[in-house]
């Protein structure tokens, strides 16, 4: 289905998302997903357009109304006048893609609107890969002008967990009755929240969870979370002046909807008076930077030895006859002597 | 309580563990674990003595009976005459330790013995640091001669599964009731697996769970397993000579189990004498290597920039002045101008 495109191809398409084509915004999307080698291009035309929109991560279990929480903090956003793009990260494999459709059927009075944009991404493949597509699509609809980007991920493995902490704002969803433990205890999502909503808080057992919460937030006084780092608290003032606010919701109601809404407007205020807004982002641009020049450097490294040798040395590590390091440092010396050689100085 | 060793230190510390100094030998592993410079000296002396080993992931989700079964796994083993490392990956996060030192106090009938070694790991910090990690201690325990290395994870996210799926032969557990569906739809785990055992076969139940298995399997066919990655069927006939027995074992009592090790000899033979297990050799250590070279690559740039420079190109991509993918060609552009006055010989 996908194939390359040109620049021009490219151009067009980007031209056509601004002015409001929908079709074209979902190739773009579907564009950077592939990561070719247009994902560059497009970023690079359109990182300039970035830096306006606020991200808000949403991850609880299954079963906490995570997608109709969504739904309804959406409607609340628009009701205020804001635009809202939805990423849901979808765990689900191909052979149960009921639970998707599912979502989508229930979010079609929002279909219809021209301010809200709803995108579904699948885990399959490599969990870096998923990371690094979600944070090029916020880029992307970052750049189109969306207000607030919502992205939604299933809390039941770290690499959800990262996924949510890239946001600015992370809200951890609990519900009543879903087992001894509350799921935040896993897999070390209580450290990431900046929020913690109680949805389905009709329920018997509501209380009991929001104080379950309440005690494990007093359990960890020491650390708090700086871009899904655990950070000591022997900090400046500023930086633990946030505490996680626990709302209760029933999300299928839109009850405690704008309560929430608000406090992530708060948690917004709170880091850009503080600064930490801007930390969290210079933090965000050199882990992309990181990653962007190890594949870069790799890449120069590959073309300038030739396949047969890399193709011997992995022989070579695989008989044993030499460890991956030491071979490693030898490719690296012969790249420095091709590089030498390409530009006529002779090399080491 | 670590701190940095000599090399005197560390090669006392490998004589020791060979000589079955058990405590020398956990203490390589948390020199291993933390990842410091010691890790590279450890490895590059350890790499010639590792090939031996051969590792097998248990995955399934919480509540399949997973230690159990690894437990009863080590017993047959080692009335096999075989000796066994187990490395327990545990999601638990620092509030709720109990259920690790239940599994320990479980495995009490095997830690006398000095042919099992047995370690936990837990997956704080960062996802690729933990598969990272996990891959070290398996060449580290190879080192030491341990016959056959299993490692247990939890199967809820796809890290999991990244971990398990770096095995040689990938185990799924299932039980019976555990809920409407078979948990292996779920994060892909189906794709790797190699053996499919349905634990708790004496519940009711299980012959549902093994005839929803028998379809899922029936429902792929087209694709098959190969280090984690799914391939179509159009391939030499040797590499889809391997279809994934399901097999019924009551733990506890150690049902089931002499036939299921006796099903992780055969894929081994398989694998050896298809040429598969040498593919699967030569992706992994592609995939090492890959890894080194890109941390020793950025490594190398970042000791030829000043941290001025590096500081001032993170606040201009933040500032939207540039693009990440413009700032890292134009770091990497300086790179090679510093490495030529390094040598005098002008730059570009």
């Amino acid at each position: 289905m996908t194939r390359a495109r040109t620049p021009e191809e490219i151009d067009a398409l980007i031209t056509a998302a601004q002015e409001g084509d929908r079709r074209a915004l979902a190739r773009l999307i579907t564009l950077v997903e592939n990561e070719g080698p247009a994902v560059e291009a497009v970023l690079q035309r359109l990182y300039p357009l970035t830096g306006n929109a606020y991200v808000i991560g949403i991850t609880g279990a299954p079963g906490t109304g995570k997608s109709t929480l969504v739904n309804a903090m959406t409607r609340e956003y628009r009701s205020r006048g804001l635009t809202v793009g939805i990423i849901a990260i979808d765990p689900t494999s191909p052979f149960s893609g009921g639970a998707l459709l599912g979502d989508r059927v229930r979010m079609r009075d929002l279909v219809g609107d021209p301010g809200v944009f709803i995108r579904s991404m699948a885990t399959r493949g490599s969990l870096g890969g998923l990371a690094r597509a979600t944070d090029d699509v916020v880029l992307l609809l970052d750049a189109m002008g969306f207000d607030r980007i919502l992205i939604e991920t299933v809390g039941v493995g770290q690499a959800e967990v990262d996924i949510a902490s890239s946001a600015h704002t992370v809200i951890v969803v609990e519900a009543p009755g879903m087992g001894d433990d509350i799921q935040a205890i896993k897999a070390g999502i209580l450290e990431i929240a900046d929020i913690f909503v109680v949805n389905k808080a009709d329920r018997e057992g509501a209380e009991r969870t929001v104080m379950a919460l309440q005690a494990m937030l007093g359990l960890a006084p020491r650390t708090m979370t700086h871009h899904g780092r655990r950070m000591r608290v022997d900090m400046p003032e500023e930086a633990r002046a946030w505490v996680p606010p626990i709302i209760k919701t029933v999300a299928t109601r839109g009850e405690g909807v704008p309560e929430l809404v608000d406090a992530v407007e708060r948690h917004r205020a709170y880091l850009l008076e503080s600064g930490e807004f801007h930390r969290r982002e210079a933090t965000r641009v050199a882990h992309e930077l990181d990653h962007i020049l190890r594949e870069a450097l790799l890449q120069r490294l590959v073309r300038r030895i030739s396949p047969a040798r890399l193709e011997a040395t992995v022989q070579q590590v695989v008989a044993r006859r030499v460890d991956p390091y030491t071979a490693a440092a030898e490719l690296m010396r012969r790249e420095e002597e091709a590089r030498g050689e390409d530009r006529g100085d002779g090399g080491a």
